[in-house]
């Protein structure tokens, strides 16, 4: 069918029939699948059912009837599955890859794996964030690799011995796509000076919380670039809000189902904008997984539940807080200059101990990431180089 | 509160009284509500819990007992309620506007209306698309507020009288926020040339769809400006993807849940990219209402559906893609130089009559953008100007 990434299966079919509705086959472990008729005629990669170039599908399912006449079946001598489909009074043909069929068993699948590939973490997360040099990440596909897998599978990643020149970090941007533009311009500039005298540079401690939920699409991944840090204190905070999620589903189920069921309102404003969106704390996808985190004291907005469960949501979100501030669920580190901490902005919660400002200057620019872009291209970098060690 | 936005409620509080866990207030139309007193609490608007400018919350409900002392309640001379909470051996005020009070009366509320904007139409919208002229939109907020407000609430909106210099697509974007930037840049173009040589320029009918399925994040609106159209045939198609999901709803409510609930998943791949998401045909958010259709024969993956749902799935889905070919959903509309379409592409399906190529040059650019710009802008507006017509 045409897939870029090689197939991974490595099974035969050894028998093949139309039954009533499907194909059945036989695999060479033993294994038994079905393939609807419908599924088989509506992925057929034949050049006049998919573009040979784009691989888009071209053929429309509503060009047939509902009920698809049974096909002929065959197996071909080099292990392809070859049906003849009876259409306009002549024979339409689809070969299948056994890999790829294999691979899209639904017959004996549970779910789809990567979307689970999400690992929950802890305190003993602490001195051992996967980490990749900065020459790695900009000089081989694989320092890269690593360090997206690390992203996608942990929500986080720390990358090491980079330049402190100002714009360092969209050169690691600019290794996977752009960086997302918000309200706060394409980059931002987190500073502190000695002797603050605005409020802008205050070093107050700042909760656990994700960026801009009040965003529809609030930001995927967030990067800070540490380019100066010569303040005492300041240590960031980051919590796995996945794996506190998960640990509050197993204590209080029905605090986690509250969290999960009912929208909260979140809105940010000023003179220029008015930025809302309402959704539950604890996001989850078609399939049941957990997905998002919206979590952000200071920009949730008057809610909007019925009276009759107010009470029970405002236990349900004073417990989940309680576990976000459990030092069980916690890493604490500083950064150095040089160094960039990215991190899963709606499943990893950040904030930041008190420091003294007038201690040093601290300086960390900061930028966002879409996961779209992120997974993309992971996913290519995976059809050619290998992980050279788990990250 | 400091809210940005003119309150409009005008009724006063005549009454209140602090009962069990809520204070109960009796309005001059007669109305009653409660407000629980963690409600209350939570949204204390004084210069400790609220930052004086930006409005933030600073104040941390876990600071404070999960069961609060009740307060002592007032009505102030001037209208406003006066709270006074029992607290560190001394009183905390709150002061609640009436009218912001109103406003967020969860005891007497349904639903949020701005979620509910949406007013599905039908081929009746032929003739009668919400239109504004360039100038109007370029130089008048009330007339960049009407755009806006057709955009929300029917999904799309027509822009007149425009010049025909390339670029000018992004002067009309500039007026509410920044270009969505994807794969295909921060615009694209949509060429044919007489006597095409190349399949990118095919001239063919093009099945309604949404742009983007694949990404978690697809563009939400889509904007085509445009600039020459010297070809016979090649109309513009528009759908309500919104008006056909609640028309299956009401006579096929089965086949409706089943879009709604069963994930489908959607890839583009190539050499540089390989982008994937996994979403239901019809989406509805945490309150039940409808939020987006993700439709696109060329670019749906092979189906991962449980067995026992396939052919339900199957049937369920050609009866929505017949509905949305159906001429009563549809309306159909030629561009000319100067003038642009935009539309919702969660809600409206796109779609192109073949035309023939050799007959003109065709040429429409094309970009991308965020809701979260487009709402904020309108929210904005909307606090100042007036909508002088319906739009």
């Amino acid at each position: 069918m045409g897939e870029f990434a090689p197939s991974r299966a490595a099974q035969r079919i050894v028998a093949a029939t139309a039954e009533d509705g499907a194909v059945a086959l036989t695999w060479d472990d033993g294994r038994t699948s079905r393939f609807h008729h419908l599924w088989l005629r509506d992925n057929c990669a034949c050049a006049q059912c998919r573009h040979p170039q784009t691989r888009e599908r071209t053929f429309e399912l509503l060009d047939l009837p509902e009920e698809l006449d049974p096909p002929r079946v065959e197996l071909r001598p080099d292990g392809a599955l070859r049906l003849l489909w009876p259409e306009n009074g002549g024979w339409h043909e689809s070969l299948f890859d056994p890999a790829w069929l294999r691979e899209r068993d639904y017959t004996n699948r549970a779910a789809d794996t990567e979307s689970r590939r999400a690992r929950p973490w802890g305190a003993e997360m602490q001195g051992a964030i996967p980490s990749v040099s900065y020459a790695e990440l900009m000089e081989s596909d694989a320092g890269l690799r690593r360090w997206l897998h690390a992203l996608s599978e942990h929500g986080l990643a720390l990358l090491s011995d980079g330049p402190t020149a100002e714009g360092s970090l969209l050169d690691v941007v600019g290794r996977v796509g752009w960086a997302r533009e918000t309200n706060f311009g394409h980059t931002f500039d987190v500073v502190s000076k000695p002797n603050p005298n605005n409020a802008a540079y205050t070093a107050i401690k700042l909760e656990p919380h994700v960026d801009l939920p009040n965003w529809q699409r609030p930001p995927d991944f967030q990067l800070l670039y540490c380019l100066e840090n010569g303040a005492t204190g300041g240590a960031s905070i980051l919590t796995d809000g996945f794996a506190v999620a998960e640990a509050l589903q197993r204590e209080d189920p029905e605090a986690f189902e509250v969290l999960a069921t009912q929208p909260v309102d979140f809105r940010f404003q000023d003179e220029e904008s008015d930025i809302r969106f309402r959704a539950p704390t604890i996001g989850r996808d078609a399939d049941g997984a957990l997905c998002e985190i919206r979590f952000n004291n200071w920009i949730r907005d008057a809610l909007d539940v019925p009276p009759a469960r107010m009470q029970a949501f405002y236990a349900a979100y004073r417990k989940f807080w309680t576990m976000l501030r459990d030092p069980h669920f916690m890493i604490r580190f500083t950064l150095g200059p040089g160094q960039m901490i990215a991190f899963d902005n709606l499943r990893v919660l950040h904030g930041r101990d008190a420091f003294d400002p007038n201690s040093g200057r601290r300086h960390l620019q900061g930028c966002y990431l879409d996961r779209d872009l992120v997974m993309s291209r992971l996913r290519v970098l995976e059809r050619t180089t290998r992980l050279s060690e788990s990250a």
